[in-house]
């Protein structure tokens, strides 16, 4: 199924905009898209090699989706929706970890593991704060460098710029195009930013959270809320003179978990001890998430939580709509700049500030 | 400065809405409102007795915020915009619970004791449930009898319809009009329904939860995230044979907020126990808030925090508006639904939908 791979084809699939920072990299389907792109996109073509698996051609169409091009936007929805009734057969996990708990290492050593059993994994990033910093979560080539080898993976960093709603959005399609193109296992990472997690949790079916060994004192660098989102709790780097103290941290996250309301209704999240170093805790990660899933698919919820994710981007998106078409008119921006100092400096109600914003836009 | 107490004239003010589902109520306001306003309302007279503390005068004009009459709403800004220089002196207290933990009866004892000091306590209360059930968080007229009897205090329940963000938005003005009136501390009750906490958390500077004995077992009830707005909990019922379990209760506790992010950057939550049948711990809750005030005013947050508050509350009001004037025309919402059941279909995806959407509201 998987074909024979070039020094043009690697799974590790950097976009356009991030290339130029990182020289090195062997993916350059950018340029042959852009010569491609002078012979019109055949749409149809593209989605049946999608669906063939054929990887190129998957990056490609991840490329039309990420364009910014206004015709390059219908063509990817045309694509999209060509390929929306082989969407939705994978296992969507959210990946976030506490800075340092090494979230790549887990997901090159989990990716692995699974390629090995067969299975066909993408590796997707969100990551907003490549707009602050320029740089991205997997844009640093040396990172799964073995996963993004293997034929069974496919590695696609998040764009390098754009709003998070935008990045959010594109990832969403991304996954629906790698599931099209069979992959059975799609991993998303994310990075503690803003609302990313709240984004991924969004539209992942389990979310896993990487935490290091010692609750207690890394807790206070945790991000608010963030155990509350988490299906299972990975204690990373249970490995050499860790393992005793990573046992008393699963243990200790355990008892949290009992005390706080499970991110999936009817399901009780679970912390476990993985090194990613010795191999070891893996296979329970995976055991984990396949009792999940049955459980879930038993008792309807997991078909029900997909069609509300959907129907809540839907719902999202409009509000997003909304609000950017209102707050990218100059005019109504100013004014609302002005307004705010008036009420900040206790000259206007904000009632009236609301008003006085609104008084000739609903007419 | 407080005037004599006549029947017509006690703490407990209840809306006209709620009024005529609890007879026995001594409140007579809205028909004297009533007649006012056949003789027109004097703002600058109405504000100015507000300002002398008259609470026959903050009931009405409580009542002239919470009006939806068009006309009235035009005064109540014009009132409200004449008093906001004298707003902003009060310690802004939320409260919430888990369901059972009594807070009226904790309300009705601090907020006693409190009046007992000499301060002057308002009592508010979001009651986003109303609109379901009929009734309301204060509707109970036995409920805080002698708090709304004492001379210092002013209850008022909050109205009995409209949406949480309208109630949301009343209750702030509400919160204005009491400090204009002199009261130095607002309490403002709320029931763990929906977004309330965190509507009652944007406007308050100290937020309490109040919780029963036996963390590990309630906890379980306890809606997700709460905890983490807390600058304060309190272990209530710690009174009798509960003593005991109260005091683990708070080491539990104690224990779970070190693991939290605080609700307020620079304060660390603390637990407490509080018998408000034995007036035991009273005290040290008011000490916890005043020790809070303290430090928050040294370090320059408490004003920060309040600036920010305004802020968000401007914004969050330009969003609802610019989602309750887009659903609120029926063709929008109907296309709404039938692109929705399209993209849950899959026949459409999402983005397509939006451009549906949008491609003739936009032009």
């Amino acid at each position: 199924m998987m074909e024979e791979k070039s020094s043009e084809e690697t799974a590790l699939n950097v976009m356009k905009g991030i290339e130029s920072k990182h020289d090195g990299m062997t993916y350059v389907a950018p340029k042959k898209f852009r010569k491609k792109q002078k012979q019109q996109i055949d749409i149809r073509q593209l989605a049946s090699e999608v669906r063939e698996g054929k990887r190129t051609s998957l990056s490609k169409a991840i490329t039309l989706i990420e364009s910014s091009n206004a015709e390059h936007k219908v063509l990817a929805q045309n694509l999209l929706q060509e390929l929306l009734p082989y969407t939705g057969n994978s296992v969507r996990i959210g990946i976030t970890g506490v800075p340092g708990a090494g979230k790549s290492t887990f997901i090159e050593a989990f990716g692995t593991m699974l390629c090995n059993m067969g299975k066909k994994v993408a590796v997707l990033a969100i990551d907003p704060s490549s707009t602050i910093s320029g740089g991205s979560v997997l844009g640093d080539k040396t990172r799964m460098e073995n996963l993004s080898r293997h034929e069974n993976a496919f590695v696609r960093p998040s764009p390098s710029a754009g709003t998070l709603g935008g990045v959010h959005k594109k990832t969403r399609e991304t996954m629906l195009l790698c599931e099209a193109a069979g992959y059975e296992v799609i991993l998303i990472e994310t990075v503690g930013v803003g609302q990313s997690e709240t984004y991924v949790r969004g539209m992942v079916d389990f979310f896993l959270l990487l935490v290091l060994t010692g609750a207690g004192d890394e807790l206070q660098g945790m991000k608010k809320g963030i155990m509350e989102l988490a299906d299972g709790i990975v204690v990373h780097k249970a490995d050499g003179d860790n393992v005793e103290k990573a046992k008393n941290t699963v243990r200790e996250y355990q008892k949290i978990l009992h005390f706080l309301q499970p991110s999936t209704p009817g399901w009780q999240s679970k912390a476990l001890a993985v090194s990613s170093y010795e191999k070891t805790g893996l296979e329970d990660v995976w055991e984990m998430i396949c009792s999940f899933e049955k459980q879930m698919k038993d008792s309807g919820y997991w078909y029900t939580r997909r069609q509300e994710q959907t129907s809540d981007w839907f719902h999202s998106m409009i509000y997003d709509h909304l609000i950017d078409s209102f707050f990218g008119k100059k005019e109504n921006k100013d004014l609302v700049k002005q307004l705010e100092e008036k009420i900040l400096q206790g000259k206007l109600t904000v009632t009236q500030g609301i008003q006085e914003l609104f008084k000739d836009y609903d007419s």
